[in-house]
């Protein structure tokens, strides 16, 4: 055969090793192998020009102030604008040319999120990406194939999990809906597992401003009370309600997060055709618009305090308006926004591992790593929904999240770039070996070999055979039985016992005084 | 719920349609609708900044020099490299500084594929993309889930898949080996199949000298003799046997195709760590040195031959040495070398959808999507593989072929940017909808609706509830339907009867003259 695949046989002929070997290494991560944040060491990839940057500036500039945005709270907000210098009528907020602009002039470029265990403390901005767990399913698909309502237990599960991920540097935020838990007491479970099975870095509440409250109080109790005032501890998810609504849930959320100097991700939701115009240029002058007018509103709460620029974006089908993902249109959004970001001066979020698919299949691999490539080659600085995320974002899969989370480790290491170092120019290695031989045993290689590539637990790359052998287990299968075991493993961080104390104090005396609420 | 997926659900009940029309929609492709070969209108992504290029050229050219390359034919190639000035010791060639460069200068950065129907013909080099399918497996995942050896049946089903899906562009080679044929008449069928059930350009066979005159003499009778001498007819895949060897059989078809002033691939099959050192820097190097001596000794044979920088980059797993694909490290290699092609004034190959899976799941598509992705993004003008590829390019897929070919167009649209549009703008539908609204039944998305969005015809982005309904299909299943679609309604496209009955005599006489032989 005159095939690369005939090739490729006879040097897995000639190569060591074998299945015993490979199933050795499986089931990795774990907290003994974290990786810290990624610093990128590689480019950006752009798809707009200077041209087209400033076309897409001037017309959100031009909508700022023409067709404006609304700020529906009890009117807190729009007394702040009116003070700032805009135009209001009615909720609607107009701004002058470059009013949100120099707003935005006190907000931090790059900024520290601390964690517990400062170790996992994550930068926000510049050359950092950091990767966080899908954000709030109500469902799960669970380990025995059950599509059904999430639970606390899924919960802490899904925490445990992105704890003992290598590549994943944050908790998160509503890993899954705990919906056995009251609503109006849900929040309180919420960050306290964030806190008790993870050492990571994780977000606040934002369903009520009294939410926000008891998350940033939680956080006095852990980091102590000047600690929190004076730095970063809660990442939050402030969505606008597109188009160019900010509703009174979310202000509420930002006002106090913005107040308390913790960061507001103010995250355009786009299903463009739906909450924007249809067409990619479009899309983001709406985007710049909503994120420019979200983010100067938490300078004018408090000057200084961390905002991130987020965009959520996705098409819908032309045939039914399903929500689409993974699709080349909003890859084209989200990597011109991460370059509007960039010229705003802000730490920029999007991306993931976004799919529509039901099951962890072919569709739901391909929409994610379209989405997730993209992620990272943008220069994403915070990537929510990295692992996890199924159907929409309406389940939180366990197969998903060991898949998704494998590939989080690929891209880590592609973000190391080419090294040129000396040993790795391997020009000795090349002059050893000469033509017709292998690198199989060389010095170079030895040398090299545990560090040269990044290794997959999850993948199968054995021979037909030994894959028949093994019982034709499909990578969902494998990453079932990781899964299992990981969280059989799990061995939670140490926990101050008084700290610990204090948060179960507090917590027991703020549901006490709450009604159950389901809705 | 604060999530993200809560309101895309509510977008979901906004918007339009249903099922049926989602169905009636699927099923999509046909010659109807061929797309042309890709203009990017995109950058290139680049891992290497001008100090590592350098460093590796020079490198690269160190190797030459003091290494050399083996051309190991019937001398023929020495006594070339001899009266070209290289130093010749034994079978290895040691090249003076600049000899391949300067040979290189008459190879076309740029050329025309011609096709048998005008319309299908591509250009090779420059912005252009070329995507054409697997290329030499000897086995085949049938439509009944069978692993088999591959038929010429197979072999023509794939020509009918490929002349069919939209974004190929190529009919390609040796789509599957078709062991059911004698393998010294194998090639003759091969070829006719190409001519006979798809009108895009197509490849010759490299296997032995012989086949690639007879592909070579089909063309004529196809194409006119006096047409094939002066374009290119036939691109054709010349591995170098990596490290640094280029073996008679190679050769050969290379000597063939050159004189012909028909084009070679020169591709170095690199499994990183066996064929080449286990390094990105040491692989490009090595990458760069076999490039060049084979690419110069087309230029040997005619000044003037097509010639393409190929790059074919995998790694090996640490545990076992099988080949591994998709990974971090080859996507590093390939984004480097186009980088290299590029500055050696030459079209580059390299890609396509491989992946080590044996089965088209979510490891399958990772893997593919990873190495697609970069093959987009890298700039690279002739990609193999590109459909089909399963089982470390063992097997030819028919779903994950349909599969494959559905990304393909996503990649298609990507490829298109960003449009600056006064219309892509949609000022004024921002103007028209406003604060709080929706945009799904506004002027312009109805006037753009039809071409905004890649529309898939594999995925399902339907609720839940419905896909239950239709029986809880994997992509892989609806693949299965739509390919078996696919083949039921395929028309082949006319072809001179005086041409086919030319080409059936040629063949029939040529199989006369040969005894069968399997091997």
């Amino acid at each position: 055969m005159d095939t690369d695949s005939a090739v490729g046989q006879s040097a897995k002929r000639r190569a060591r090793g074998g299945a015993a070997a490979r199933r050795a290494s499986r089931g990795g991560g774990g907290p003994g192998l974290q990786k810290p944040f990624i610093k990128r060491n590689i480019r950006t990839y752009e798809v707009l020009d200077e041209e087209g940057l400033t076309l897409i500036e001037n017309n959100a500039d031009t909508i700022l102030e023409e067709i404006g945005v609304e700020f529906r709270d009890d009117s807190e907000a729009l007394e702040l604008w009116r003070e700032a210098g805009a135009d209001i009528r009615g909720e609607r907020v107009h701004f002058p040319k470059r009013l949100c602009r120099s707003l935005l002039e006190t907000a931090p470029p790059v900024f520290t999120q601390f964690a517990r265990n400062p170790e996992r403390s994550v930068q926000i901005g510049g050359d950092a990406t950091v990767f966080a767990p899908v954000y709030g399913p109500p469902f799960v698909r669970d380990l025995e194939g059950n599509r059904r309502y999430a639970t606390i237990e899924d919960f802490q599960n899904f925490v445990k999990l992105a704890y003992m991920a290598p590549s994943i540097h944050h908790s998160g935020g509503t890993v899954c809906e705990p919906v056995d838990i009251p609503v109006n007491k849900r929040h309180l479970d919420m960050v306290y597992s964030h806190i008790r099975y993870s050492d990571k870095p994780f977000m606040g509440s934002v369903t009520a401003p009294e939410r926000a409250e008891d998350s940033v109080e939680m956080c006095k109790i852990l980091f102590g009370e000047s600690f929190v005032d004076e730095n970063c501890v809660l990442i939050n998810l402030i969505n606008a309600n597109s188009p160019m609504v900010f509703d009174e849930t979310m202000l509420g959320a930002a006002k106090v997060y913005a107040r308390n100097n913790q960061a507001c991700i103010i995250s355009p939701f786009i299903l463009a055709g739906a909450m924007s115009p249809v067409t990619v240029a479009g899309t983001l002058t709406q985007i710049l618009v909503e994120v420019l007018a979200g983010a100067a509103f938490t300078q004018l709460i408090r000057p200084g305090a961390p905002v991130v620029f987020g965009t959520f974006a996705a098409s819908i089908s032309m045939q039914s308006g399903a929500p689409t993902f993974g699709t080349p249109e909003p890859s084209l959004v989200s990597y011109g926004a991460a370059q509007l970001a960039r010229r705003s001066g802000l730490p920029f979020r999007t991306g993931g591992s976004l799919c529509g698919s039901k099951v962890p299949d072919a569709q739901a691999a391909h929409e994610s790593a379209a989405t997730l490539n993209m992620t990272l080659l943008a220069g994403t600085n915070f990537a929510l929904h990295s692992a996890g995320w199924l159907e929409g974002g309406l389940v939180s899969s366990y197969e998903k999240f060991m898949i998704d989370q494998d590939q989080l480790g690929m891209m880590q290491k592609f973000a190391a770039g080419v090294d040129l170092s000396e040993n790795a120019q391997a020009l000795d290695a090349i002059r050893e070996v000469g033509p017709g031989s292998h690198y199989l045993g060389c010095a170079h290689t030895q040398a090299n070999f545990e560090t040269a590539f990044y290794a997959s637990a999850l993948t199968d790359n054995n021979s037909f055979e030994q894959w028949q052998i093994e019982g034709e287990k499909r990578i969902e299968n494998r990453a079932n039985e990781a899964c299992r075991q990981w969280l059989q493993s799990y061995q939670p961080p140490d926990l101050d016992p008084g700290v610990d104390d204090g948060l179960n104090a507090f917590i027991a005396h703020k549901k006490e005084s709450m009604p159950d609420a389901f809705t």
